[in-house]
């Protein structure tokens, strides 16, 4: 899914940090590492997509894609943020966008400390804050739909039917640039105080399952269309 | 973690929707049952809250905790959403708070359609909006503190030690009721167009494994502590 030509072709400096991508609390757990966001964002099937209408924040769970430095989200062309993002024209006569922030979080694993206060779970998370802008290339915009098919399962898209004309007019795609990006990860056990490690309460970590489950084939399959093997894990 | 005192007694009439609540796309998957409500949010570890901050949309993972027809969320007393709705004061003189969309979503499954534009996940989310505000009573916010830690693992709140003075003190509480609240679902396999059905792609569905792997005890953990109960699953 990486491209070297489309979006600017990404460098391997991390992202800079910005009031807004800083966090109050465990900057110690805040990384701008452009792999590590770039492996959290690849990994997670929805991500979280925020802006303001009306003057109150809405957040809306979503499927994305990402090819190199740029993320996709789509929907139909009647959908209420792919609407927003089109309309919005600032006062300024700049092109229209609407300010987003799309938040993908991992949860692997519950930590359990001896006391309740120290209680907290191991995760990975990606803050992205930016202007979403309509995709109206019509190139750009198949290449967002294949990504957010990639994005799925990777292998799918070249083993599926493409996007039609007439789907193409009814998918809305905003794309959301990765410059002001965050990732923040915990890892490890629980940190107890001193004064509870002898306290009779069990502690450690509980990893969450990840994975698939066995599939379940659609019940009017074609004989003899057998599972493919980007299915399969290894 | 229900109680039928605090908050205000829940009914079991469905949540009443909204303009905010009424999705603009697919609204035969939009549902206002307490009881569905209340299951997607107790089966999920962490929700995304979003806030506006300088006209701009913050969307941020985070734990919660539901009592009742009220959820709970909670972090240092420097938290920078935490310190916004206790410090936010609208012009009417109302209560201070801050408008907060939280959002829960489950992805039950992958679902692979035949066609690129039929792809499509199954889940289940709830989106909640309103008005978070500052817990003060000590009493609500040991009660919101232990429904955060029954809510990461059930059983777990009396099997820690609970929170301190010094530890309630640093922790902030937000609360937020569940008045305009929708869920939202998708089970099933894919909705392929009828011509599409001979294509040679395998299409169903690829479930995602939930559950817990095999726990991690700390390495500093007393001698004769065994793995609780309530960690083993049935």
């Amino acid at each position: 899914m990486e491209t070297t030509t489309h979006p600017a072709a990404p460098d391997s400096a991390p992202y800079a940090a910005t009031d807004r991508t800083v966090p109050t609390r465990a900057r110690e757990r805040a990384a701008y590492d452009r792999a590590l966001v770039h492996a959290i964002l690849d990994e997670s099937y929805v991500c979280h997509l925020a802006f303001v209408r009306d003057g109150a924040p809405v957040v809306l769970p979503t499927l994305y894609g990402r090819v190199g430095e740029r993320l996709y989200v789509h929907g139909s062309t009647g959908s209420r943020p792919l609407r927003m993002a089109g309309a919005a024209q600032p006062d300024d006569g700049a092109d229209p966008g609407l300010p987003v922030c799309l938040t993908v979080t991992h949860v692997d694993g519950l930590v359990l400390a001896r006391s309740a206060f120290h209680h907290s779970i191991n995760y990975r998370s990606v803050v992205v804050h930016g202007i979403a802008r309509p995709v109206t290339d019509p190139e750009e915009k198949r290449t967002a739909l294949d990504a957010l098919v990639e994005h799925v399962v990777p292998g799918r898209a070249a083993d599926s039917r493409p996007a039609n004309a007439k789907e193409l007019a009814a998918t809305a795609v905003l794309s959301l640039d990765l410059a002001e990006v965050s990732a923040k990860v915990r890892t490890g056990g629980p940190n107890d105080d001193p004064e509870d490690m002898d306290l009779p309460h069990w502690a450690g970590v509980v990893p969450l399952r990840k994975g698939y489950d066995p599939v379940v084939p659609s019940a009017d399959l074609a004989p003899g269309i057998e599972v493919p093997d980007y299915l399969i894990e290894p």
